[in-house]
């Protein structure tokens, strides 16, 4: 069966490498195999940014020219504006009435997120129900196949749980379930090797990202602390520059070498970063270039998104019909 | 200031006579004062229908009829159906990350329905949130007076917090509050005296009622239980009889001699009950006729409910449009 693809990000701020390791080089590779969306998630977004939605708004054209940076072809990947579509909010309110509030304040990785935000009693009602709005994007647009990251996988179970209450109550088959794509790449650190890698925490390296930035970033990696001395044995494992160069690095072989002499003792962390550093230098160049080329372009940017949207409102539109009609709901047509 | 006023009701059964003495009364008499919207509340209806939409579906149109066949006027009063009024849903989605689970879960009137509801521990996240839905209705109609109950008071408040903090976020009024207007007649009880009046309970008479139903209803209805026999004195309050001929018959003085007779004994049950029957018969006869004329046309039913409809969509989107525009949402115009 030919998979149906729905992907997306949050547009919180410009996308970094752990994006671009952990999801984007993904979607440009299956661009060529699967039909694909991708949802700039606007919306989902704002449940946790509800007083600030600026910083949402001028996130969206940033993350768009990422897209197009790291090679993601608007001829082969829809890409869509959330907000933009209603049938997305319609979907949501339908199936909150299927879904309990305590099915939704069981959800480990809501409960996680809730406990590392300073929401502290005012959880928004929005942020505790997006995975309702979750299994609105993925049923909308008929998605079988959902990449996701360990930690999403509830989002998965719940939204295959919505599709058969839904075609329970229609009494047919109205909606699909879906299959989480596991990623393969665990999940890049940030250079401070904290596990969670933002702008604000100044712990990552953004896609477009200046030479002296990747710079200066690198030469701030978190190595290993007891590697005080060159001809000290060193330890790879949790040496951020190492987990860095594995995701990075296209020779694997040379890797290898460099592991076993830095656990030998006698590689300097400093010329592990300047090999780190070339590596990302040559990786992020072109990026940086054709990101330059298309966030300058903004009539360009928006007629990409306005044109994916609007394939995509005609798609989504059609599946809230259905529900809606199989729940009766088509006085109107 | 011209009053734009937005009333509705949830779609869940035809309308009895206590929606007709609360409010379609009412309503018929401000269609000439002010700008008055009802909404069908398909989507509302469904918070606590979630497994049984066609519940829900197939009132729309009993409902529309029983407004007809009062007296509203689809010239005069726009009526229009909320599952067909997409923004109403995206503002629900804008505002709910702005209100807090905790909020929600304070409201005295959605603890007491969860209350009286076989919900459990089940609580469908829609029926929660449902007072944000209202508050979308209220503001993207630019309601400023909303025809309420006592009991519902809080959901005016709840709809002029999110005002002020769409505002807020904003930074400037795109949103305006309004104000309740509440019902001077007292709720009427079921014939059973029970204060909660459905049709489920079989304690109420709808509009569309025959003859014999009307006959049948009063013959059931609750007096007096210590009025045995007729010489013995009767009591007035609570008594279910005076309550209905108190809200329907129209000489009020004639009400009161029959009030002073009854305490004084020797007015018997049946001939209080004949008298409201009569009332009753008379008050309905009219208003079954005219039902019967509409329901039979169930295309112009449609076409009457999509001509409003259409109306309120352009309304309500822009609305919509302007809340998203002010949070700098206006992408893709």
């Amino acid at each position: 069966m030919h998979q149906k693809i729905l992907t997306g990000d949050r547009p919180t701020g410009s996308l970094h490498l752990g994006h671009y390791v952990g999801s984007l080089m993904q979607r440009v590779a299956l661009q060529d195999t699967a039909s694909q969306t991708i949802l700039i998630a606007d919306m989902q977004g704002l449940t946790d940014n509800g007083h600030n939605p600026r910083k949402v708004a001028d996130n969206i054209l940033n993350v768009l020219a990422d897209y197009l940076a790291v090679g993601i072809d608007p001829e082969r990947t829809v890409i869509c504006l959330q907000s933009s579509l209603p049938a997305l909010a319609e979907l949501t309110m339908y199936y909150a009435n299927l879904v309990s509030v305590s099915r939704l304040e069981r959800n480990p990785t809501v409960k996680t997120e809730i406990a590392g935000k300073q929401f502290g009693r005012s959880i928004p009602a929005g942020f505790l129900s997006y995975p309702i709005s979750q299994a609105a994007d993925i049923t909308a647009f008929r998605a079988t196949l959902v990449p996701v990251g360990e930690d999403q996988l509830p989002m998965i179970e719940l939204t295959n749980e919505v599709v058969r209450k839904v075609n329970q109550v229609a009494g047919k088959a109205v909606l699909i379930e879906c299959r989480p794509l596991l990623s393969k790449v665990p999940r890049l650190p940030g250079m401070d090797g904290k596990a969670k890698m933002s702008k604000s925490l100044g712990n990552t390296i953004t896609l477009g990202s200046d030479e002296a930035e990747i710079r200066q970033a690198v030469k701030m990696m978190y190595t290993d602390p007891n590697h005080v001395r060159i001809e000290d044995p060193g330890t790879v494992e949790g040496n951020v520059v190492f987990t860095y160069l594995d995701a990075f690095y296209p020779d694997e072989a040379y890797i290898q070498q460099l592991k076993r002499d830095y656990r030998h003792g006698g590689l300097a962390d400093s010329r592990l970063k300047k090999i780190l550093e070339e590596c990302l230098q040559e990786t992020l160049s072109p990026i940086r270039q054709r990101r330059a080329e298309v966030i300058d372009d903004k009539a360009r940017l928006i007629s990409i998104l306005r044109s994916g949207t609007e394939k995509a409102r005609l798609e989504t539109e059609a599946v809230a019909r259905e529900v809606k009609a199989s729940f009766g709901l088509d006085v109107l047509g």
